[in-house]
């Protein structure tokens, strides 16, 4: 049996970034850059005042304090978006509000509550001041000509500020993959129709969708593939046209030569695999007329394990983020494991960050089938494929799924 | 002034979870539930086998070993999606799919890895069997009735999965809060426009759209208030429209009193704050017509830190998904720190998780201008109010904000 990085890594080497399109800013969001971004212009793209206040000679105000103010003329106002009217000379202020640029002459600003205004056209300076000081140097963030963002950069919100710093309204970036999903088997019914008696909802579909979605591409739901070759060669067929496609069922050993046949039929081979890992062991992989095709196992948590392991990485490596894998955290176990050796297991737990670090729970039941584990869980716990498990207190490598372990519950 | 706690408990009181709207189960994915979810079958259904292989009585194949086989009648197939035809009688079996249910009888199943068929109508057991192997016990995952799903529960794949499983197409959860987004200031111009000389491009209300399109709720961008009453009151008259309002800009010293003007003529009040933190320090927070409004600071940086720390889990409880903060972790810190005390620090860092736990690296450049240390961050290094800093190999609270951190490229 192939291990789970052999696996993975046979896979990535037939994944490729997708191509680029256009799109508006606000649609680049959680999309990965196509292009390294240039700025036009410095930023800030003049010295401005950090501070409401006033603008002024440094030299003028050495010494000023509450008791001995120093008192200078107020030439004008320098609101934010005006452009100063003239140099500030010695012995001279400009009122000045934040971001507005530093008037010519002036090498500092002085907050207006350091400050009082008790003439008209005067101000007195109740501060010491220094040459700098809350003055925002010109070009501080960035330089004209500078690359401020890199093609292959994930677009958060802080690269949205940058985009919009810059003045991008549109941009290239890679395409999201558009995933087909099928499930297989005659068990299967679609929900919202109760099962007779020996059939079971497709939630494998729907989960497989979602799991597509969380990780930025596009899903494209094929339903229901029936246990005839007829069935599965004409979902295969539409499958086609996506840039990925991902079924789950038809991997166990019984059905597998009849979805052997049909891809023979179809002109394509598929690798088909048994991966050194529990849940998940039936795998099967390969290229469908040039496009990458995950054969899921049918359990429900065995193809949503499978799906993380190799899928996520592949769509991830598609969208032109390269190929990135979950994290792996040290915790410590909150209770015993104890796992038969020989393969590589995912327990589904529960992992709680805390003052002293991360301590995690493996969850009870951890059959392929029970799902209200896997809504329990935020993480998968991975014993090594030779471990016999590890005792309460132990620190185990942990690959968290949720988020949510970043946020807490105010009291 | 008022400590970022307390401005943040003053806020939540003012904020309730909005209604609840029906959608579809695809549509359900990152919403919160509106209603319990309850079984109206067990699952799984019936007992069932976890293998392919052959349904038997196990006392019929005790002993059974590779060198004794013992031969059993094999009296119909069950392929997944039937139904058992009959009992399984003492010598006899049923070739089994996996999935499909245990027919009377039987008490085991025997994966066919451990068989060989070698007569039409035979099998040999080839390993010993005890009762109840490689069957899934009915309703081992949930019982009839039993509530799958609580009110409030976020939903992620592993919901969805719970969701299909119990067969629910269409179900009810909490609206997503429209966001007004608004940008104030003359200084500022549309992005595509080219800055004529003491202009900026308008930055901030894309970024603050992008953080609302972030926690989940959706961005209303009304663009531009000018410096005008007149202009700001259009601005906020339609923004009372949506769920909560977002401004950014406009609550430095100078700019206050003109804005509370406007908030009087629309028979509305504002609270203003100084809020002892740095950046973000001049925060606005008042209800306007019923609706909550944030008065976020000018400066880029200054405005994502508040949003992060009041706006976001004001959304998430309008969500319904409770007064919900990001997590606090513990980091070492790679580098020494500096600061000024009497004010909350919220530095931007690089945090990495590593073998030995979690580092983090304060980035250089902190001022409230420099987007390029935002775009190299992945989290807020918190330093307490009294801190004057701390020394390399501290351990500090840092607050992660980018889910990145969970992620890893793979070499």
């Amino acid at each position: 049996m192939i291990t789970v990085e052999d696996a993975l890594t046979q896979i990535l080497k037939e994944i490729r970034p997708l191509g680029l399109e256009s799109v508006t800013l606000a649609n680049s969001l959680c999309r990965t850059l196509g292009e390294d971004i240039r700025a036009a212009r410095p930023n800030p793209p003049w010295d401005n005042s950090a501070m409401d206040g006033y603008a002024l000679r440094a030299g003028d105000a050495t010494g000023a304090a509450k008791d001995s103010a120093v008192t200078l003329d107020v030439i004008y106002d320098l609101p934010a978006g005006s452009t100063p009217k003239g140099p500030v000379n010695k012995g001279q202020a400009v009122r000045i509000m934040t971001g507005a640029p530093v008037p010519p002459g002036a090498d500092a600003v002085v907050m207006v509550e350091l400050t009082a205004s008790l003439t008209e056209g005067k101000v007195d300076i109740r501060g010491s001041v220094r040459p700098g000081d809350n003055i925002r140097k010109a070009g501080e963030d960035f330089k004209a000509g500078d690359i401020v963002l890199k093609k292959g950069a994930y677009v958060r919100p802080a690269e949205i500020a940058m985009l919009a710093t810059v003045g991008v309204s549109y941009l290239f970036v890679h395409k999201r993959p558009r995933v087909a999903v099928l499930s297989t088997g005659d068990e299967l019914v679609e929900i919202g129709q109760t099962p007779a008696p020996g059939k079971i909802s497709n939630s494998n579909g729907h989960a497989l969708a979602a799991l597509v979605a969380e990780s930025g591409a596009v899903p494209v739901q094929l339903g229901i593939a029936r246990d005839t070759k007829e069935s599965l060669k004409e979902k295969l067929s539409i499958a086609r046209s996506c840039d990925c496609i991902i079924s789950s069922g038809g991997v166990s050993v019984g059905d597998y030569d009849f979805v052997k046949d049909v891809l023979k039929e179809l002109g394509s081979q598929m690798i088909f695999w048994k991966v050194s890992m529990k849940p998940g062991k039936p795998l099967a992989f390969g290229v469908i007329g040039g496009v990458p095709a995950f054969g899921l196992p049918g359990n429900p948590i065995s193809s949503m394990v499978a799906f993380e392991q190799f899928v996520r990485p592949s769509l991830l490596k598609m969208s032109g983020r390269g190929p990135i894998c979950r994290a792996e955290l040290n915790a410590t176990l909150t209770k015993d494991v104890k796992i038969k050796p020989g393969r590589t297991n995912f327990l589904r737990g529960l992992l709680t960050l805390n003052d002293g670090g991360a301590s995690v729970a493996p969850l009870e039941g951890q059959g392929s089938g029970v799902i209200s584990t896997m809504v329990a869980a935020n993480c998968y716990i991975i014993v090594g494929m030779d471990s016999t498990g590890y005792a309460k207190g132990a620190v185990v490598k942990v690959q968290p799924f949720d988020p949510s372990v970043f946020l807490k519950v105010r009291a």
